[in-house]
């Protein structure tokens, strides 16, 4: 894993959670892309050579309609930088991690990203992210 | 901000916590270190310029006791590298957010930090960290 590509923060509303990290960062979001097939809007922002994720569910049973159901806003996920990601899967499955989907699928940011099941890592759900190259 | 210093995980039993990253990142810990002011036992995982902290309470009152008690284990703050921890603060308290101690107090890992209140920051716990010199 070569560092954290980005950090997930699930927000209700967009707009106004864009507005709250543009101060804190003290510089706007550079993207908002839309991920259908997982029900989310996001906003992105540098922090040197990191991001962080904003999402926002666009349909009810988006998962991150669910995450702030039962947890509320806050903290969703962290994604890392590999650079192999079918073979950090199979190294993980191996040292006994759950894999949540073996077969990376499209992500935002054009990546192809799995994620780890919080139950095999502390509580943390985890993504593993590799750029699609070309 | 110059970057993620550490994202800081919430852990009940820091031994097994310690294997199971290892495993996570296929290399060990390289420092453990003792908290006695936050009653917290930590350990530090490099993965690129980024790192990881685990925490165990080593004491009942401890923040991270009930944070675990609370919402059990996981993510439990994000920390960003800043230059001027006091300019930070300064900066954030004239934008809004709530900061907790406007003092920055001595953490883990020889830094100076300083948290803002996650009410003010979308549920985030967010910590400022400066690297003490010399």
């Amino acid at each position: 894993m070569n560092k954290i590509e980005h950090i997930g923060i699930a927000v209700k509303n967009l707009e106004q959670s864009n507005e709250l990290f543009s101060k804190l960062f003290g510089e706007p979001s550079y993207k908002i892309e839309s991920v259908e097939s997982e029900g989310v809007k996001t906003s992105f922002f540098k922090v040197g050579t990191n991001k962080i994720e904003l999402l926002e569910a666009t349909k009810e049973d988006s998962p991150i309609a669910k995450f702030i159901e039962r947890k509320g806003e806050g903290i969703h996920h962290i994604a890392f930088d590999v650079d192999d990601i079918e073979a950090e899967i199979k190294r993980l499955k191996d040292e006994g991690f759950i894999v949540l989907n073996e077969t990376p699928k499209k992500g935002a940011d054009n990546k192809l990203v799995s994620f780890l099941h919080p139950k095999s890592t502390n509580g943390v759900l985890i993504e593993l992210c590799q750029e699609i190259k070309g």
